[in-house]
Parts: C-alpha cells; sequence; structure tokens
C-alpha cells in the first residue's frame, strides 16, 4: 500500500498552538496539504459564525484538519506493533483525518439547509473527481481514493479505522474539542489526551479503552457536554446563523424571481439553478460570502439589503425562550403583528432550536452511526462505558433540546407604531 | 470630560483566550465596539499574511483591538488615585486604546507601499470623518474625536496619556506580543504582564517602571526581539508578502495600462487612481482582496494570474541570502538570465529586507519617536533602562539588518533551456 | 471592626504558581503569616502521603493556607459595595481564611484515627490560647479570637460568612482542588474559578451563583468528583496511609506496654498518654514524625521497624478489592492463615474504605453541615443547583463507597511456607 | 550492556506537573528508583532555603531527578538511529540521568562550606559503595557503578554522553530550570525544549545544535539568566542561607569546645568529627535537621537558639549593599560597635556574595569544565554560539558579581543602647 509514498528527506513541522508540533514525514501527506483544495481550507472557518460571539474562533478547518491528522499520527503510534493493529493502513488512516473535512464549503450547516447540498457527498466528489488532491492520492493505487472516500464514509469494511476517525471518541472529535477551547478561550474543552491515546488498543473492529483511562474518558465526555452547550449551541451565534440562513433565502427567492441585481452572484448561481460542478464548488469561500454580502449591502432589496448590513455589523437577533405555550397560543397572533407593522415574519421571526445527546449507547436518533465506547477490563473483556461510569451513566440517554425564537429587537424600539410595538414585546416577554 | 458617558446597567464581558475577559462597563465603549468602521476590523488579519507560516496566526485587528483596550483599562486600574494620573484622562485612554488600528485595511504594508497610502491618515480620516465611530466619539464633546486622534498620532500634548499606547512599553506592544505568540504558537513572547503592570507609575509626562520591576521589562524586551526573528520577519511570511505586493503592482500596472479585466475590479479602482474616498476605504478589507485574487486566477494575463494561484495556494517564492557581494557581482547578471528564459525578472527577482533594532535610548532611525524605558529608584531619581540592566545594555542600540533574495525555484526545475536554468541555480547556491 | 488594623505602607506580595501572586495590604494579615503557629504550616504536608503516589504533590498547608486567604480576598472584592455584603466583615473573612487549617498537624487523619485527637478542637485552641496568632488576633479586639474561632467551626451567627470559607463552593474548596491538581500534574481540578467569582452573590446567610454562571459550577462539581476518586482516595495513597496509622498504633501500644525505645520518643509521649498542650501539639510537625520513623527503624521490635523502613523507602502493601464475599466467607480463614506464616493480621492485613457523595442537596450523611448551591435566576428567585442542572442532578445524591484489602505481597514471594502462601495468594485472587 | 536488564511487562508511568508523564519501561530504572538511597531524596529539598522565599519551592531532590531521567530519556529517542549515536549506551545514560545528584544531602551548599564535604565525592561513594543502587547496577556488568560514576564527574572518556548530562544544555538543566520556575511559579524559566531536543544532534564527543534551532537556544540562555537572579541568587533565600550557615558552625564550635547538649546530636556527631560513614551520611536528611534545629531552640547557648528559632520561623536577616566603600571604611567599626551592643558579629554580621556567568565560551572562571555549544551549520560545519548570536554574543562573558551585608534589623530596633544602634542604623544606610 506503501509503494507510492516516499518518506520525506527531512520530517517537516508545523508550529500549532494545540498540540506544540505537527509532523510530516511522507511525501503523501506533504503533497496533500499542498494542494489548491487543501489550501482552500484556509478560507473557510472552523466554526463558522462562531468568532461573532467569540472573537477568538477565527481559525479555519485548514488549521483543524492539520489537528486531526497529527492526533491520528499519535495514536497509530501508540499502535504500532500491537495485534491487530496493520501498519498496512498507516497511510490510509493519515490521508482521512487530513481529507475528512476537504468537502465543507463556507458555513455548511446554513448552506446545507438553504440549497439542499451535503458536504458529505462533496467531499467524495473532491476526493474521488478530476482534483489535485485526488491526483496525489492515485499515486497510492487506483484504489486508495475510493478507500479514502468510503473511510469518511463510514462504509468501508475496516471497521477499525473508520473507528479512528468516527466514533464517540474519534482523532476529528478530540482535535476540535481542545482547538476549540483553545481559540475561544473557554476554560472547558480540556481532557487528557495524551492519557487517552495510551490508553487506546485496537482490537478487532474497533478502537477500545483500557479500563485504567475510565476517568480521562469520563473528563472527555464531559468537556464535549459544556462545549456544546457553552459554545456550539451558544444562543448568539445562532442568531447570527439565523440571519445567514434568512439571506440565503431571501437571494435566492430573489434570483428565482428574477430580481436584477446590480452585481450578479455568478458564484451563487449554480446553488441557485441547484446544478453545481466541483469547480463551482471550490471557488465558493467566505471570502466570496462576504464579497456578495458587502455588495449586496447596496443592493434595492431592503430585506436583502439589511439582513447583510446586519450580518456585516453584527446587529443580531435578540432571542427568547421558545416554548408550548407560544406555539399554542401566540405563534399565529405574533406573525399577524409583525406583518401589520411592516415585518416579514417569514424573515424577521424565526424559530431555532438545538438539541443533543452527550452519550449513548444503545444509539438512537442522530448519533445512529457511532458505536458506544467499550473499555477494555482487566480479564480483557468488553465493558461499555455507562456500565462502569457513574457520572456517565447518570447522564447517558438525555437528551437535552432547547427552542429559541429570534426577532429584530432594535426595530421594536423605533418610532411609529408604538401600541402595536408595545404589544409585541409584552408578547415576547411572556 | 466624562458627560457624554454613562455607566452600563451590567457589565459586559467578552471571552479572550490572552486576558481571559474584557471587560466593558463604560457605554461609549460598548457603542464604539458596535460602529460598522470597528466591526470591519473583523475582516482584516492582525499578521497580514503570517497565517501561511503559521497557520494559527489568523487573528484579526478586532481581536488585537479588544486586547489592547483590556490592557489599558488594567492600566488605568493601577494608576487610579496615584499622584500625576488625572481620572479625567480615562476614557481618552480607553477609546483611543479601542481605536488606535481603526485606520488599518488589508495586508496594510503591501498596501502602503503599492498605493501610497497610510494607515496613519486613515486612522486620523475615520475617527475625524463623517462615520459611526465619529458620531460616538462627539458625544462625549465636539473636541473628543480630535483628542483620541492626536494621542494616536502621538501630537496630544499630554504626553503621559500618549506614551500609555505608544512608548517602547505601551498596551499596544504589550497585547501583540502575546496574543500574536498565542495564536501562533511560538514558545516566545511570554513575559509577566501582571508583573509590569503592578510597576508601572505615571510620572509627569511619561510611564516610568518601578526599578524592582526590572526584571520583567528585561524579559519583555527579550521576548519583543525573539518575536521579531522568529515571527514577524519570518523569511516565508516575507516571500508572500514579496507576492502579494507583486501582484498589487501588476493589477495597478494593468489598469494603468488600459487592460481589459474580465471583472472590472471597482474596489480598487480608486487606489489605482489614487484618489480615495472614506467610503472606498472602508469598503476595502481582506475579503474583497481574496475574491479578485481569485477571479484574477482566471485573468489573461500570465503574470497577474500565476501570481494569485500562487498567493491563493501558497505556492511561494524561495530565497538566498543576498549580501554585498551579489549586488556587485551578480545582480545584473542574473537579471538578464531570468529575461533570457521568458521570466519578467521585475515580478519574479525580488530583494526584500528586514530590518530592527530592539531597544534604543537615543533614538536615531525608525524608532525616533519612541522615549526610552525609565526606572525609578529607590531614591526616586529615573534612570534609563540599559544604564541599569546589563542584558538590555548588550543589545541596545543594536541594529540587525537582513537581505534576502525571492525568486520561483519551481520554475528553474521545468524542462526546456534546462542549461540556462542550471546557471541560475548556481548564482543563486552562492 | 478594623481599629486594631492598619494598612500596609506597601503591598506585599507573594509568588504563588496556582494564582500568581497573593496580596496582602493589611498589617493584620502579615504578622499573622509571620507567627510561628503559622510557619509551622510549612511542616505539614497538604496531602499527607499523597506525594508517594504523585511525586509532585510535596505542598504544605502554608502554601494552601496563603491561597485560600487569595480566593477569600477576591471574593470580597466582587463583594464590595452589594447589598446583603458588609464590609466590618471583611477582616474576619480574611483571618479565619488564612487560619482556617491552623490546627493541622502532620498527617491528620491517621493521627486523629489513632490519638482520637481532632484539628478542629486543635484549631480552636491554638486560635484562643497563649499564641502569638491570638495576640496578634486581640489586637482587633478581645472578641476577635472567638469570633475567628466561630466561624472556622461554623457556629458563627454570621452565616454569609461561614458559607465563604464551608460550604459546597468555598474559598477553601475552591483553593485545594486547583492547587492539588496543580502540584500533582493531573489534568483534573481545572475550572474556571475568575468566572465562578464574578458571579458570586452575597445573599442574606449564604453566597449564590448567579444563573448564567451554572455551566462554570457544573465544571466545578465534576472537577471535585474527579479529584476525589483520582487523587484522595488514589489506592496507593492509601496503602501509605495504611501503613503509617499501624506503625502509630504499634508505637503507642509498645509505649503503654512498657516497651524500652532505644531513643524515647518524647515528641510522643502525650500523644501516647493522651495528655497533649498546645505546646506539645504545636511541636510536633512531620519532620518529627520522620526523624522517629527513622530512629525506630532501627528499634528491636519488628513489627515497628518494618513497617517504618516501609514506608520510608516506600515499599508499601498491595491491594485487591474487598466485597461481600470476602467478608462472609474468606476473611477469618485469610487472618488464621496469616497467622500461620507468622504474619501478624492486625499489622499487615488491614481493610480500608473510601466513600464520597460529590454534591448533595438533601444532605444526609457525611456532608451533613453543607448548604447546597443555589442558583439565583433572572427572576431574582433562588433554584437550587441539581433541579436546574441535568449533570448534578444526574450525580446528585450518588454515594460511592469502594474497599480495599492491603497486605504485603512481597512477604508472600520469599521462600518457606510456599504452599501455605500460595493459598493465601490463591484466596486473596479471588 | 544491557543483558543486566529487562524491559518492564507493561511500562510504568509517573504523572509529573512539568513533563506531564514520565515513562519506565527498563527494570534497571524502575529497580534504581525503589532503592532506598533514592527514596530518600524525597526528603532533601531541590532549592534548599528557596521555600522561605517562593512557598511554591517545596519539590524536592527525587522530583527534579525523575525529571532529568525523562528528559535524558526523550533526547536518546531523537539521537536512536543518528551517526555517532551508539545505542548501547543507552542505559549508562538513563541511569547517570537518575543518579546525578545521589550524593546531595540536605542543605548541600552550607554543608559543604560548613563540613568541607562534597556531594560529588558522596555521589560516587554511593554508587560505588554497598548500597542498594550499587547493587542494582552491578547486575548490568562489574564495570557499570564506575561508569555511572565517571560520567557523573565527568572524567569517563565517552565525552559525548558527560555532554549529554553535563555541558552548558544539558538535561539537568533543561529539568531544573523548567521545574524550579513552574514550582516557584515566576513567569521565567520558559523555553521551548521540545524544540531544543529536536534540533539536538550527535557529533562525535558532544551534543551540538542544528543552526535553525538557534533561537530556542537563546531564549533557553536568556531562560538561566533571569532564573539565576530572580530565583537562585534571591536576596532573602541567601539570608536564610546565612542564618542556616551560621547555626551549623555554632553547633560544630559548641560540639568541638565541650557545650552540653540537652539533646545530644548523634546524626551531626560524625560531621563535627570529620569522620563520615556512607551510612552516618545517608541518614541525614533535612528531617533530621529540621528535628535538631527544632530542640536546639530550646538549648541554653543563645545564639544557637536564636538562630534556629530565626530560620524556623522565617526571621530572617535584612541586607544591604555591600561595597568597596564599606569594606575600607567601615567594616571594621561596624563589627566593633555590634560587640559593644553585646551582638557577635561573627554570627549576625556576614557578607555574602553571588556571581555568575550566563555563558561563556573561553572558559575562565567557575563554568570551567562546561563545552561552549556549537551550532551545526547548514553546511555542516560547527560554530560557537556566541559567534552567530547578537544576544549571546552581547552577554557573552559578562560576569556579574553582588555583595550584600546581611544581619538582624530586628535587633537594632528593640530598647536600649538607642544611640549606639541608630549610629550603627546609620553606617548601613549608608
Amino acid at each position: 500500500m506503501s509503494r507510492g509514498n516516499t518518506m520525506l528527506k527531512e520530517e517537516k513541522v508545523f508550529k500549532d498552538p494545540v498540540h506544540r508540533y505537527i509532523h510530516v514525514r511522507d511525501q503523501l501527506i506533504w503533497d496533500l496539504i499542498g494542494t489548491k483544495e487543501f489550501q482552500r481550507l484556509r478560507r473557510v472557518r472552523q466554526l463558522g459564525t462562531t468568532f461573532l460571539t467569540f472573537h477568538g474562533a477565527e481559525h479555519t478547518r485548514f488549521n483543524h484538519s492539520l489537528g486531526v491528522y497529527e492526533i491520528m499520527r499519535r495514536m497509530i503510534e501508540v499502535f504500532k506493533g500491537r495485534p491487530h493493529w496493520n501498519e498496512e493502513d498507516r497511510l490510509l488512516c493519515l490521508a482521512t483525518a487530513l481529507l475528512h473535512d476537504i468537502g465543507h464549503g463556507p458555513f455548511s450547516h446554513s448552506f446545507e439547509k438553504v440549497f439542499d447540498t451535503d458536504h458529505e457527498s462533496w467531499t467524495r466528489a473532491i476526493i474521488m473527481g478530476k482534483t489535485e488532491v485526488n491526483a496525489v492520492l492515485r499515486r497510492m493505487g487506483d484504489e486508495f481514493p475510493r478507500e479514502v472516500s468510503e473511510v469518511i464514509e463510514k462504509t468501508h469494511p475496516n471497521k477499525l479505522v473508520v473507528s479512528m476517525i468516527s466514533s464517540q471518541i474519534d482523532a476529528d472529535r478530540m482535535d476540535y474539542l481542545q482547538r476549540d477551547a483553545f481559540y475561544t478561550g473557554v476554560s472547558y474543552g480540556h481532557f487528557d489526551m495524551e492519557r487517552i491515546l495510551r490508553v487506546m488498543r485496537p482490537l478487532d473492529d474497533q478502537v477500545v479503552i483500557k479500563s485504567t483511562g475510565m476517568h480521562a474518558v469520563e473528563d472527555y465526555i464531559m468537556s464535549r457536554y459544556q462545549m456544546y452547550w457553552q459554545v456550539y449551541f451558544h444562543p448568539v451565534t445562532r442568531s447570527a446563523e439565523v440571519i445567514l440562513n434568512k439571506i440565503l433565502r431571501r437571494a435566492k427567492y430573489l434570483y428565482l424571481n428574477g430580481f436584477t441585481f446590480k452585481q450578479f452572484p455568478m458564484h451563487l448561481q449554480p446553488f441557485f439553478d441547484g446544478d453545481i460542478s466541483i469547480a463551482d464548488y471550490l471557488k465558493l469561500d467566505e471570502m466570496i460570502i462576504f464579497y456578495y454580502f458587502q455588495v449586496w449591502e447596496e443592493e434595492q432589496d431592503e430585506i436583502l439589503a439589511d439582513l447583510c448590513g446586519r450580518f456585516l455589523h453584527r446587529r443580531l437577533f435578540q432571542y427568547v425562550e421558545f416554548n408550548q405555550h407560544f406555539i399554542m397560543n401566540e405563534w399565529a397572533g405574533l406573525q399577524e403583528r409583525f406583518k401589520a407593522i411592516g415585518v416579514d415574519p417569514d424573515y424577521y421571526l424565526v424559530i431555532d432550536f438545538s438539541s443533543d445527546l452527550p452519550y449513548d449507547f444503545y444509539r438512537p436518533g442522530e448519533e445512529e452511526e457511532r458505536m458506544p465506547i467499550h473499555l477494555l477490563m482487566n480479564d480483557r473483556k468488553l465493558r461499555e462505558l455507562s456500565r462502569q461510569s457513574d457520572v456517565v451513566e447518570a447522564i447517558s440517554g438525555k437528551k437535552r433540546t432547547d427552542h429559541k425564537l429570534y426577532y429584530p429587537s432594535d426595530i421594536l424600539h423605533t418610532p411609529g407604531q408604538e401600541n402595536e410595538k408595545r404589544e409585541i414585546l409584552e408578547i415576547l416577554s411572556g
């Protein structure tokens, strides 16, 4: 499997604030990093709109992808020479770790919702298509790109390799929790990765954890829990996401309804039309999006211009908790009242919900493909984590959901129709 | 002076990975942060092209400006109630700290060289002009914007306030050394700011350091020295800067010579024409620049397209040390040989030099406006730092300069004219 | 209340690796630190025998006491000027924080079990008795020592002040969790104390937490949980504790039975006799204990000499899990078998158990005096933490207990009576 | 060379706050750690009296010795497989690193001055003598203890191995700078060891540094410089050292002059007599010293009792700068005046000096055995560090010396003979 690879004459090193150093010894990896498609990840932020909440979170998917690669490299060093580990899989693992996010575009979450795209299928397309990444991978053999793609899609027959990059405790998650904590500056997100790596063991088709390392894994599960609610689902970030979503919807709507843009959004046309080539997709980065948002701020459509201004200058929506009571009794009335004061509720009154399941061993719902974490006991038997850990047992299967209603509070405090606005504010304040 | 300000009902806090928390209590500061012009700093990286060398360095001037503000706030807390400190100057200091970089555009260094602009005069223009920033500042009095501007320009009569934001040890430098070290991940750039702040004392027209804090200041001076040569003047960053500079020159040249761009660079036209309004200037952020670089990669001019591709995909120039020998003997010949193989030496053979003076007490040359650091001795006399510190004395006045010659090594390894290329490589390898 | 105190001419500062700096501005505090009794805490390790498990844990109660003082000082800075806070209580809080462990002797846990002493009553005795500490405190008024003592004993009528030093989230716990994590080097024990301090509010007779800070408190509760099981109840530490306990019991037994020590243990005689003066108690520090253990290693009593050698040279006991099965079926037989091979089971076969309740709101059992943590909601109502936090709710009231059986594994692998020893090993391995 | 060693069935790991984990895989190393003589290092503080200045500095030589071992282990991992490195030397290096401080007793510096002992000769004696350490080492061959001893003494013919443990940049120094910085809490002492280890190369008879790592080494040299003056030569630490020295001198004087101690100092008798066996030496740890200081505080000799009280309760001497002027004009008069007020100047008026040479390439004076640091340039030539580094050149060969005069300021403020005391204070204040 390593015939297409040579070792670099001298190891290359990247200085990384999270893992200190990222070490590259394989020509294959070095060349993948140098491809256009991988360099493009420098123009896509890791956490989308989160930088509007945590100003430190300006890091990109390039930054994260190198980190996942480095964790995978260290995991393989631990596995080297152990039973169940096949050193032939090394480059497959490393390439997969590096490329697992190659299909991400700018603000993937919103784009996928509005344009019905899917970063996973783009990952496959970039790896299998006529790209620099594909050309480099093919040096390892004609089947190699497909193998990389299958590992990322979790359809590869080698389940051990799949679990190293996607499971409840994998190289991807271990990097992003630490990295996002580092850049946002929150005090959560820390766990003892060095220890977790040292107690990981390959075993048949999964990575298991020596039982002596259980507490480090508990700590990791708790970090993950805190990061979701403190960072990833932060209500201010969700407000920015709501606005972004509405901008894209409005632009698409205008395009489909024959609106004449002052500056035609040529980079977005394929997305509006639903007919996107790999080249189209690769051209779209955050720089392009921000370019259009800036020019759109001066478009004649008031909704588009207003929303773009809000996003660029961080004039976000306010929110209130949204519950059964609202849904039953107030929702229709609120929409009517928005219309009455001349504000389109389709764009300015938005329900958003987040939900998370920090750890689950029976796998229903959105975590479906993730195996539970197994501890390797002293007697060589496996034991599912929540059977052994009081803390994990306590939160296992506990799904938490949160609904919020977003709206532009500033508009409700401008002169004119004060009575109507006061009524709206009263409804919103419950 | 504080009549135009009110205190916030509740303190606002930003989570910051460098200073942990940034505290805002003044309505004035909160409103300045919310202005368009300040939010725009989110779209200008703090270290320009450095992210191509240190992938962690993706932080923006927004990030840094908040940090400088926070250091200033802490400095004022130390000064509060001390002789020589006038609490009336508090908001002037805070506003200045926050806005000191408001005039920076994308990749300021290259822009200033190519378009003969000057971020300092833009700072003045934005503060004094018809902007949201100006409107907020004017609430403090009609003279307040001018005062802020003068402090930043170092022309304000209150030299103490000036020295808090620009001296050899000021809020600006203390933030960027720590912040850039944090994001690049280098181990330099650390010093004990908490201690330095505790030993700072206002004294007439300058900030002095209690002599017991001398070692913390030595450490700071050494950090600064290391950061300059390890990060700011890193040869790979300079390579990216060289290419960026040449892109801008080429685009300007083409524009001035009537080249027809597929997509007309409307955002840059004012810069090409040398007639830039505040509105023009504020529209230009890194997003816009990257947009044009991406579309220019497909322009018909080969030089422009090639250089843009190099910048976007990080295919940078190589370098060799460049010394007297080269200048005297090889320079002209090398240029000729480049032309002979069809490579324009004006764009592909570039001399770059960096130079730094880590500390100076007699102030000639580029550090001219910076006061020396004075220690406040036990006998209440002042003593210039290098008279007291062996280490600082040792490096004081030692200017270090470094010349490098940048060129595209890849072009010299392509087929065709191999003999000529080999000769060039021999000259370059000395 | 502050009449007996003056402010220091210049603030004194201690460099502290956990809190960076410890600031002292009150003459009272400075003088308390300078007393014999407080300096003596430099000779009592914070974590007793833990240094035999985690070699970094060599820090003393002096180190910790300064830390608790510093946290209290910062808490008071947050409370200053708020309703429910009486600035008159400042020095009472600070003195209490500094002195809360003044009654601790060497290896308190074992000493208290063997000699039936009680560090809390010694704390009172030292504060109220004829000591330097008492003399310094009395400068604040004749009643001041009693007040300090009552706060530490939790009998003081000012419940707010009591809760600042002893509750489920107090200055004491916040220091030791962070400090012990720092010195042991474990990755647990971190939480965002800066944030917790910022969201603490005095309210009638307790300190409550603004609900926005709930997640920081969750993180603290989880840190505490991890520290208990990973550090404080570490089985190797418990092994050292078992041996220490047996040494003290053996020495007492020998003394009471007229054994002639080569070097008479004059420092311990009052403890053996059960008649201890303050002066006797204050003389006993870890240095003295180690001195006797070294000379006892050469005593003629084999058990005493052997156990002292084990403790000094870290030749600890092994352990196995100890459960119902053992208790019912094997315990008596195992003791018999130990006797049969000439090993006294009273000293060499020891059951030890640990148990913890990480958070509890209904307060039965050993946490009885600790109030639950209350969140201050936006509507100004209080809500007990576990009603609001899923994670805390999950572990609330979950008491965990662990029994282990300790024995000298080395003795069971020496020549002679191999069959008997093999049988013992078989029983022990379950 | 490795015949006497086996690998452990499972790697043993120590949690270390400085290096995170210390890894032991060799039975030899594991057994050395378990010897009495090595465990004894737990009872000798790494920084002697420094804990009286920096309360965090309570760590022991046990702690440091494990750290030096771990750095050596990592250095060997970098060297593995490189030219000039002989894998046969691995265990020699590891054992040496672990044992290099085995001959240290309590407060070595003072002991060596007063009793004319020498920790280096005791190191040899312990390694070569009838000790557990020797027995473990001899399993590797009869010559192995001698080899270990010679490496520590720098007389071993393998200069490469010698330079790994003692040179201007060795495993010993790299550990103690970082470790002492960590425990004291100072912000100096940090450098990028990971990078330094990566650029170290074995070359003939020395370890050289790849020139690309020069800046990391500069940073290390500056750290060392700061640690010496900020921590190791701290004037308060020197005050404690002065008192300690005088206690030992007084006790020796009393013993030699037939003083009857209430409790005879049997552990110190061999030192007083100048006839010390290995067993005598090994018994003497800090616990024993503190025991005697406590009992001596109640001896009848006033000087001994007073000095012991000062040391135990940290009632240290004050100091003034001491210069030529003093020596010429005031010294004799000051001594007389001390006698006149009944204070023995031999014990209460003490000159102490410290001096350091941070880096030297021509090696005169106290750094005589240390090789300069050589950089390995791109052309494979060696270049001495200060020729390449401006900063190091600047401080190279700059010896700094500091004289202080210590005295008990408290005695000069007691009632009685006020005029005489005032005169003394005037002389001291210059």
